[in-house]
């Protein structure tokens, strides 16, 4: 695309909420307001819930909302999406074309020239189904993917903002549950269930105090390795054979070798104990199958929801990140960059530097990022210390967060 | 006691770990060596694992430990307890004096004048039960129980050491929750379970968003009240007629008119889905309950642990008041007192205020302090205006937490 575009912009925000989604939407907006766009971008509107909001012309104009400095750091240290989120397929460019001839109809009602979409895997594919559409249109539109996902699981980009505040967030949690755990001198073992279905990259951030504090869970399944239930209860009974508190973290997404999730409860002693109709959850299933083999105290926790929300807790460098990628998306948008997603590549240099670029869509969405081999100890119950390495700088920085009687403040607009 | 007493102090930490055990362990730390204790108390000795460290003879000299203000600081933002805890129970004074002759040769041998004992409902147990039986014995010791909890029980004290960082962790991350659970259209309800088996504090503490930020859960269930289950269910069904993302806290402790609790599932759509064998856990009930009876999409998650333990999210209010009230307490065994907990009173001032005192540990020890009528509303489900009036003041403040390489420090010795 050569033609230079002068008109409106949208953006949306889609698939689950991360801490840092809004310091995105911010870098975008602050993109837009610092005439990075040279001009080209008159005025950017917010879409609500995601492309949803476009299709019921639900629509917040965010030039005019965002007119002091207070505003956009409110809206950095708000969780979850300011802008609301939504979960639309959208249906293939040939197989509905009445749908995508729908929202090019939206558009050119606004004279809508660029669409930013900050999201995780699912939000790219909309990306790439809309860049297929335009090729065969005759509408002039540039389409812009931003990463973010808790899960750091996104192909072509060194990490996705949103992860280092996810990992911030479990590293800590994880300290203060070591903590926790180490004031009683009876036998326990305590299993901390992470979020990650697919990758196991916010299981592996539980690792980070080995570098730091020098103190980690016992053990740490990730979802990269087929589960075994009999190595697993080998791997208790000797770490409590060397002290009386242990701590495993495992990843939701534990699967045993005959493919089944091991959160569905079917095999080992847990299965009488939960109906099949419930997904009883990977740490209850092994917190069951811990207390019929070994007998000891054991119990399990999820740290649920609060991984991908507790933005009172996110990370300096990955909030500060998550702007950059925003701004830098209006200028490559405006530079004529068109179906790619937004990427950092860290580069080889004795401190942690990114650099930002962007790359073709296509060879992004509909893929998953596995943790590496290389990051996975041989026995596949722990990290290696190059994945420390990996993960360090992306949890670093404390960001000053706004308070008021005691509360964060939050943006909602 | 009017003897002048002087010798050596042993101090311990007992019960659940709070965010703020530890800086009662420094107010009793900085006490003595700040010298309030007028010369009378040499060396401090901790006990590891409580009243279970005396008994092995396994002491450490707090006195010579504490050298530098640094090592005050990082032991004040320690989650859990820096000395060990235990869950031992005394036995009677009448019906083992064995058992307590054998402390009494323990503190004999050491010159222990002054027993400190930090804890919650089971630890002033202890210090009755020691207090008791000193009144009959020929050895002098001055015995100060501390009050700790997160559960805020305690009886003669406004509130206890621990509870406001554990109700801001709530507040704090319950709004950040209700950011998560925004950001969709579709019906939903989200069930978070708080800890607080007897007494409902802590979910309470849930909705401090009113007079903050304006928003907090749509419904709150306390233990102080019988639950309903088909008058919770209408409850629900209300709620869900006003807006589509219905977050509702419950305290684990809630239960049926029968005194069953909820989290055992007998009741209920749930009793067909979980095993007897299992305890399904409070909101996991109400899920299924909800799933059955009403069908939307819905999910329960438990904040586990970290109520107790994040100490990164601590109150400033509190720690400072955990820390003085540990000071005052030297003062007060040095001064004569003895048999007795130290206590808040709130005094009726405009600005928060509270005055330090100590009580007959008789009139507090093996007491529930439960939430107080005024501060639930008729309807059983939510708290009121006065309710969050008292609890605002406890999560005020943000302490300056120390942290290295993007983790809190913490100080284990």
């Amino acid at each position: 695309m050569n033609r230079i575009l002068i008109g409106n912009a949208v953006v949306g925000q889609s698939g689950g909420p991360t801490s840092a989604i809004n310091a995105t939407l911010s870098g975008v907006i602050r993109g837009v307001s610092e005439n990075r766009a040279d001009g080209k971008i008159q005025t950017l509107f917010g879409m609500r819930n995601g492309i949803e909001g476009l299709l019921r012309d639900d629509l917040i104009d965010l030039t005019s909302f965002f007119d002091c400095e207070e505003k956009y750091r409110l809206l950095e240290q708000t969780p979850a999406a300011a802008l609301g989120s939504c979960r639309l397929k959208m249906p293939e460019p040939g197989a509905d074309p009445a749908f995508y001839e729908r929202l090019i109809h939206l558009f050119e009602k606004r004279n809508i020239r660029y669409f930013f979409y900050i999201g995780g895997n699912d939000s790219m594919d909309t990306v790439l189904k809309l860049t297929k559409y335009l090729k065969t249109a005759s509408y002039q539109m540039s389409v812009i993917g931003i990463p973010k996902t808790i899960d750091n699981d996104l192909m072509g980009t060194d990490h996705t903002p949103g992860y280092g505040s996810a990992a911030k967030y479990i590293a800590v949690t994880v300290q203060e549950i070591l903590r926790d755990c180490a004031v009683y001198r009876i036998p326990a073992v305590t299993i901390v269930e992470l979020m990650g279905r697919d990758a196991g990259w916010l299981t592996a951030a539980s690792a980070l105090g080995r570098k730091i504090t020098g103190s980690e869970p016992d053990l740490v399944y990730l979802p990269e390795r087929i589960f075994e239930m009999e190595r697993f209860l080998k791997d208790v009974r000797e770490a409590l054979s060397r002290h009386p508190n242990v701590v495993i973290t495992v990843s939701e997404g534990l699967r045993f070798a005959d493919g089944h999730y091991v959160g569905e409860g079917r095999q080992s002693g847990a299965t009488d104990v939960f109906g099949h109709a419930y997904l009883a959850g990977t740490g209850k299933v092994l917190e069951s199958a811990v207390k019929n083999a070994i007998g000891c105290k054991v119990r399990s926790i999820e740290l649920n929801l609060p991984q991908r929300c507790a933005a009172h807790l996110a990370s300096a460098v990955d909030l500060s990140e998550s702007v950059t990628i925003g701004k830098d998306a209006v200028r490559a948008a405006t530079g004529g960059v068109t179906g790619e997603m937004m990427v950092m590549d860290r580069v080889d240099a004795p401190e942690y530097t990114v650099a930002f670029g962007h790359r073709a869509i296509g060879d992004i969405a509909n893929k998953v990022r596995k943790v590496e081999d290389r990051f996975i100890n041989a026995a596949g119950n722990h990290v290696t210390d190059a994945c420390v390495d990996y993960l360090l700088p992306l949890i670093q920085g404390e960001p000053e967060i706004l308070y008021k009687n005691g509360l964060p403040e939050h943006l909602i607009f």
